[in-house]
Order: C-alpha cells, then structure tokens, then sequence
C-alpha cells in the first residue's frame, strides 16, 4: 500500500465526506457518529413491574444491549433466552489478549501474539463519566475501573506538511493557539474594535480574562517568557541548587500555526467534547470484561454460536429459527411471547422477519460506518521511556489518524500494546482491502514517522477491520440527519411481539451507552404491552 | 469564626498580595510558589564518581532532599549519616491515616481519625509528569502510582456573588467562555477589523479554527444548540430508544460571564498550566509512601527524633550538636568531612552555623508561605453518588479556595476523604489563628454552600496549618524576584565544607522535584569538592 492509496482520515475531511454522502444537514450525526457527542439521561437499576405469571422473552444478540435487557427482565421475573452468534458474551464489547483466534469474512485468521495481561480492544475503549447506566452496571457486576486518558499535553500533533513533518507537543500547539486568539482580541478589545454589547467594565474584565487565559504579558502581546512557558512549557525546565535556571521557549507564530492545521484536534473542537472530558474510565484488564461479567451473571441463560435465520411472529408469540454452529446444517427453533431483537441492522436487513413495512424500511436505511483499529505489541513502553507520554492520544494527518497509548501499567518494565491505528471512512475501506498482516505493516511504516522507534521495538500486531466483522459487518450505525427524521421513530416503535434494541436504536451510536440506554427503554415499553396482554 | 474574618483566598489576589509585599516584579516568583510554574532538566540516575576512600557526609534532614543526598552518596561509597527531627522519613512528604496523632505548635494535638485505607496529604499531592526524578525515584522504590486527576469538568466554579451563589459546571463556564472568546473574535476577522499581520488565508484559518474550537454554529455565533451542547453538556442528555431525543442547554451570556469572574480558574489560566498537565500521578495509598520507602531504603542510616542545635565547620569537618528528643536535654554530636544542610530555612536560621556572611543572609532572607489544608471524611462518597464528580477540584471564592475529590477507590462504597481546603496568604493565617476544631468547622461550614450535603454527611476532619508544623514553620520558600537575583546563588553556593539543598534551593519551590534537583546538583558539587580535596 503505497501512500497515495491510503488518504488521511482527518475528521473534517470524514466529517466532509459523510455530509456530502448523506446530504447537507448530516453534519451533526456525523459528529455523532464519529464520536464528538452526548450523554444519557438515566441512572440507577430501572424498576420493571413484576412479570405477568409465565411471561417469556426471547432475545437476539448477547452485545451489552442484549445482557442489559436479559438481566433486568429475569430480574422481574420473565422467563429469558438469549441467542447469539459469537462464542462468548458481549458482541462488539470486545478484548482482544494473546492466544485468542479471530477469523474475519474472507477467511483470513488472525492470533493475538501479546504477551499476558496486555490486551487490545477492537470496539469501544473508554466510558464518559455522564454514561451513568452504564458506570452502573459496571459496578454491580463487580467491573474494576480505573481512569482513561483523554487529552495528553504531552503528546504529539502531526502533520506530513507541518514543521517539515516533525511532531509538534499537544501543550505547545494549545498553548499558541489559545495565546494567539487571546493576543488578537485583546488588540480588537483595546482598540475599542468589538462589535459587542460589552460595558466599559465588561471589555476590562474581557482583557483581563484574555491575559490570564492567553498566557499574554502585561501588554497583552504572547510572547517567548516565563508567562507562555508556564504553559507551552520550557526549553531548559526549572530545577533546583546552582544548574536550576529555567529556559524559555519560543511560541510558534500564528501564520505558520495557522497553515499547519495542526489546531483541529485541538480542545474544544474534539478532546474537550462532553464524550471526552475528564474523567473518563476504563475496565482494568480492557473493556470486554464488561460483556465477560455480564456473561457470568446470565449463567445458562445464553445460547451461544446460535445464528438466527428467520424470525416469525404470529399472534401469541414470536419464534426464532437458527443454526447451531456446531452442528452445521442444523435448523433449531427458540420461541417466547415477546422478542427483543438487538442484532445489528446490517445483519437483520438480511434475515426474513414478519413485521410492518415501516420498521422494515427504518432497518434497510440505516448504513454502517467502516472502521477499523490496529493494535501493535512493542518490546518496550518507549512512549513513557524515550518521550514521557503516559496515556492519551497522538494525532496525525496520516491515515492511521492516531496512536493512543495505554492508559495502565504506566512505568513498568516489558513490553506493551498501543493503540497504532483508529481510522474511519474511506481509508477505513482502503485499509480493510488490504491483509491483515498488509495493515499492519502499514499502521507500523506510518508509526515510525513520528516514533522513529517503531521499526526497531515492533513485536506484532492485530487489525480489526469491522467491515469485515462477521457479526457485525461493519461498526456502528450512521444515522443521517434525514435518515433519523423518517425513520428513527419506526425503528423504535414495537412492531407486534418484536422491539429493536442496540446503540443502532439510540442518539448515542457507537457508545455502549447507547445499547443500554436503549434496551431499557425498549423493554420498559415492551414490559407495558405484557401487562396490557396479561390484563386484557 | 465570622465571613468578615475569613477572607477569600483568591488566587489573583493572592499573587496580587504576594507582588504588593515583596516589590513588583515578584508576580512570576509568587506564581512558581503558588505551584503555577515549571517542570525540570534532570532524569535518569546521577553518576557521582566512586567517594575518596573513607570520606563521609553528614546529611541534616531527612525529607526527600536529604534522603536523596543519602541513597546517592551511599551508593557512590560515602559513608553516610542522616539526622531528622521527625521520628518518621519524608518531612513535609506525609500522609496523615486513622490512627496517626500530630501536634503543632502551642500544643494542640489532633487525632486522625480516618477510617482503615483512607488518608490526607497536607503537603505534596500530586506529581507531574515532567518530574522525572521524582518519578524514578519511584520506580527505583517500588512506590506504585495512579493518575491524579486536575481537571474535572463536571466539578464547580462557584462564587458567593455569581449566579445566586449557585455553582457552575466547570465545562458551562470553560465552553461558553471559549465561545464567547470564539464568537467576539470572528466578528472582528469577519468584519475585517484585525489588526495582525495576517494573510487572506490566515483569515480563513483563523474564522474556521474558531468556528471549531469555540463550537460556534455556521453563522461563527455561540447559541444554544447541538453545537454548543456537545461541549458544555445538554439540558437532557442523549439516550436510547423512543425517548432518546436530546435537548440542547442554554449557554450563559457574555456579560454575566464576565461579571461573575468564575473564568479566573480557567484553562491555561491555572489547570493547564505546565504544572498541571496531563498525565499528573500520585503514589497509592498517600504521597507520603515516597518518604516511607526512602525511609526502608536508608534503613538504619537516619537517627530520628533528633534536633540540631549547632552546626559547626573546622579545616577537617562538620560537626552538628542535637538534642535526642526521647531524652530530652541531652546533647549528642555527629560529624563529618562533609555536610548536606536540608533543613527549612525557617527553622535553619535560628540554629547557630559557622557560615560567611553570604549564605548567612541568604538564609535569613526567604520568607516562608503560609497554607493550610484541611482533611474531611464523610459517611459516603455523596460528590460521586449524587453529583458525578470522580476526583479534580472544585474552586470557589471562599477562604476554603476549593474543595478536591479523591482520585482513587472511584465508585466505592462506604467513606471517603476529601481535601475540604486548601488555603494560601492572608486567609491561611485567618484560619491558623483558630483551633483545628474551628478550621474543621469553618471549612465544613463554607463547603456545605456548595454541597449542601456536608453537614448531613460530615464525619472528622483534620486541619494543618503549616505555620505551626513544628518541623518547618511554613509552607515552603517564598523567593521574590529580587531576593532571588541578590541571594540565591549565595544559598547553593558551598560555603567550605557546607552545602544547603531543599524545594527553598531550587526554582521549583515547593515541590518535590525542586527538592530532589536541588539535592542532586549540590551532592554533585560537594563530591567534586572531597575529590579535589583528597587529589591535593
């Protein structure tokens, strides 16, 4: 893969092109999409009513939508079964650890080769303290958590066209950029120049606020001295006895940070989203011991390498027809009152279910975004050892677009596992063309143009490309702003015995949050109708 | 204690005191004493050179500068003694756990009475990533670490006169001052009202760098919307199923923005400063598990509950007289080739020591910060449960200043322990002024008009004023610039067979690695100076 083939996945550009795909006003779904978005209203153990005697609920798909739903309605008292396709619980809530075998459409078979207790997480990797339904379940099912790294001053912005392609430290682009717009308005401010409603104490308090925030000196000019370097950082840091005198350093200035672009992953416009702001979490040991917890806690009640063929409903239940992977060939049939199906439209599209034209067309609208993610095993934590990133994000106009390091085990000895590429849209696609090894290979040249101690302290990798996730075929939902608006509501809306559920049917795709806040809402309405049934 | 008494401890008029007593150019000193600054040149090991046969040193203190001195100078083959007025390691490095009893001056004795595992920090708290000596030490050690969280965007800025005395989202406040900062500037640009070297181009950049960082519509205004909401949060967060529709929240205007002066705390005006990036880390279990494993390190080198009286150099030595405080009256001597003076220069300056004039005035020129900090335990961990606020700090302007959550057992049950203050200058002496009751209460009294759960949920408390810390009578060196440019060389310079090292000998006061820094460059000097001596 040469580098004309794989383009930059920078998000405007992504951002760009799923607007222009899916028409105008996509542009806020997009950034939904992509992951700049939302919270979630809910919080605490939802209270169902007492099922009605010998109630039952089938449900499709053990992902965390699936679980939630089953937890809580055998908690009050239905009779549950879950089908699902995969060999272990959780679905796209996923952790990768050496010894594990993935097989991808296409047949290409891949073993994880980390060494123990380092892992890699395909799907979502981080949880926004405001996903509370989710934090919550985290803690009843006993899920350790401990703090993810967000944003990491100290890590690097790059560009191929920047600073000769040298990478730039996060705190010294943040830093211009925020004493740059500081400086300038400070300038419109004193030259009385403000198009604004401001009192003469509101434009001092402005200009006050400008010099402290901007890091200007008295003269509201941001300049090389302690004040910038109190901020951007310095060139020689204060230390201590006779050597201990610090060094200045010298901001960039605005045309050249300007034309670098370098300011886009800067805070407000991405890292400093509510998704993303402190304090984020994760599981210790990677975020699929939620679905492994989740797994323990329905004991017996998951039916595994089960793929639903055909689903039927008629007036006093709903019957599933699957294979049981094992036995190829085979055609098994689960049957319940109630269906709470959380299979991924771009599965469901595909399987013969009886329900109304309108939640058959919202299931056919909805396109899946492609993404893909590579981690790398390296011999050492040189991101800590040679350059003291500890966690957090490296972000680049390559089309890896980033490299996250871990945020566990900090300053241990060893090896560890990053994150080497999280790439979405059309690079997406051209890195899922390519083999898994090709990927690698390539998330790894890529790399090494802000590491140069990528070649040498590269051990082995895993790609992930979800298009070709076989029980997803693709990541996540991407709803238009259209798409949404015709069929949002049908998706949700119960169709006889059957109701949709996953972060497909939520304002939060993507995010486990989502799936779950989702399944709740869907078996609360589904619960309603049982008692509707039963007193009828 | 009345509101009249306790004053505000802002941080501007803190630093504006600061500048007003020491002169006017003592604003940057004044900000690196406050922990506004900085970071340091060393990392890795020190290679002194192997000690001249049989030369020894004696080290005055054991807080991190002098048991760093120790571990180096040890492991170069100096024969080694340390003397230390605490009957513990670490000095101001401490953590005070249930159980521990601590006088201060004039007598008054508390008794922590936290429960098993919890613990407060009345010094150090926290450990940037850039103090790499520090951070080895650690690793060396064995002293585990976590990440300590600065920012917290879901805490409060609060004031008694903004708002109704409501507090504020720190992400409300941090986003709609960016916006309005965002949306001021791009009617200038757009208006052609710039007065900045900046090309057409530029002027593009500029107009869409803002649009994204300010989260400004398409129109580059900050209004209610997605936009908006996807970095301050919404009214209703996003969510799943039929009732997952959002809705947006109503930024605040400019001018009440403005007037309420909760942007002080902002951004790069504090938390993003140098000093407060991420990744910050502190050590498991309390920061005083530095001093504890110096301390096992040094096993049998320090002689504890001793105080030196008298500080003696000849052509051949130093000798140091102490009082061995379990016997009291008692007069002991040590002595050595050479000395490593650690003491405060609080303390340092009322001892007798054979010194010129130089190092003499410089000792008695320093002044000394006062703080306090204040240890609250509650029943429950009520600012996760209630308010989602998993560690960072709220600010406020009472004379408390903030109140900081802790950044560890995230989710537990049970109690959990707080920093209820943490309070500098003027109101630092107010609050010294009374009993640690009264402290305990005051701060309970101001804390509980943010949360109003604090006197429901109040458990102990333990307050620290460091002007009555026996062992060092303030805080830390408060160095001005002008004292700096007269006597700071003077103080690290080795006066014949006397060297000074400590956070006072460093331009990193009051912080670790100022200590460790200082200890390394005056342990390299004094080593230099026993090989000249024994190559005579």
């Amino acid at each position: 893969m040469g580098e004309e083939t794989v383009r930059a996945p920078r998000r405007r550009d992504v951002l760009r092109m799923i607007g222009l795909a899916a028409g105008g006003a996509a542009m806020y779904q997009a950034m939904s999409a992509l992951g700049v978005a939302q919270g979630s209203p809910m919080r605490g153990e939802p209270q169902l009513a007492e099922a009605p005697r010998g109630a039952s609920v089938l449900i499709l798909g053990a992902g965390l939508a699936g679980m939630t739903a089953a937890y809580e309605l055998r908690r009050a008292g239905y009779t549950v079964q879950v089908l699902e396709y995969n060999d272990r619980p959780g679905g796209r809530n996923w952790s990768l650890r050496g010894g594990d075998r993935y097989t991808e459409l296409g047949g290409a078979t891949q073993e994880c080769r980390f060494d123990p207790g380092l892992y890699f997480n395909p799907g979502p990797w981080r949880i926004p303290y405001h996903h509370s339904n989710l934090l919550g379940y985290c803690k009843r099912l006993g899920v350790a958590l401990e703090p993810f790294i967000q944003i990491n001053y100290n890590s690097y912005l790059h560009s191929l066209k920047a600073f000769g392609g040298k990478p730039q430290r996060y705190r010294c682009i943040d830093a211009d950029y925020r004493g740059m717009v500081a400086e300038l308005l400070a300038k419109s401010a004193r030259h009385r120049a403000l198009d604004a409603p401001l009192t003469p104490e509101d434009r001092e308090k402005l200009l006050e606020s400008l010099r402290e925030t901007g890091a200007l000196d008295a003269s509201y000019r941001y300049v090389r001295g302690n004040t910038s370097s109190d901020v951007r950082g310095y060139a020689k840091d204060p230390g201590g006895g006779s050597s201990g005198k610090p060094v200045p350093s010298q901001p960039i200035g605005a045309h050249e940070l300007l034309e670098s672009g370098l300011w886009q992953t800067l805070g407000s416009a991405y890292d400093e989203q509510y998704l993303f702001q402190t304090t984020l979490f994760q599981p210790v040991g990677g975020m699929g011991r939620i679905g492994e917890a989740f797994g323990r806690a329905l004991e017996g009640l998951i039916r595994y390498q089960a793929r639903v063929t055909r689903i039927q409903q008629d007036d006093h239940g709903v019957t599933a027809h699957y294979e049981d992977l094992r036995q190829p060939g085979t055609t098994l049939q689960a049957r319940a009152d109630w269906c709470l199906c959380t299979i991924p439209l771009s599965v469901l599209h595909q399987i013969p279910m009886n329900v109304g034209r309108p939640m058959a067309a919202a299931i056919a609208a909805v396109p899946y975004a492609p993404t893909i993610k590579i981690g790398l095993q390296f011999k050492r934590r040189f991101w800590e050892q040679d350059e003291a990133i500890y966690g957090g994000t490296t972000y680049t106009d390559q089309s890896i677009y980033g490299i996250s390091y871990p945020c566990c085990d900090y300053f241990s000895d060893g090896k560890g596992v990053l994150l080497g590429a999280y790439t979405f849209g059309e690079p997406a696609l051209e890195f899922t063309a390519l083999s898994p090894a090709q990927r690698v290979r390539e998330a790894v040249r890529q790399g090494a143009l802000i590491h140069p101690q990528y070649p040498e302290e590269f051990d082995n990798g895993i790609a992930v490309a979800w298009n070709r996730v076989p029980f997803v075929m693709g990541c996540y939902g991407m709803w238009s702003d259209e798409v949404r608006k015709r069929h949002y509501d049908d998706l949700c809306r119960i169709d006889g015995r059957i109701a949709l559920a996953g972060e497909h049917a939520s304002y939060l795709p993507a995010w486990q949050e989502g799936a779950i806040t989702s399944a709740l809402d869907a078996i609360t309405r589904l619960a309603r109708r049982a008692h509707e049934e039963a007193d009828a």
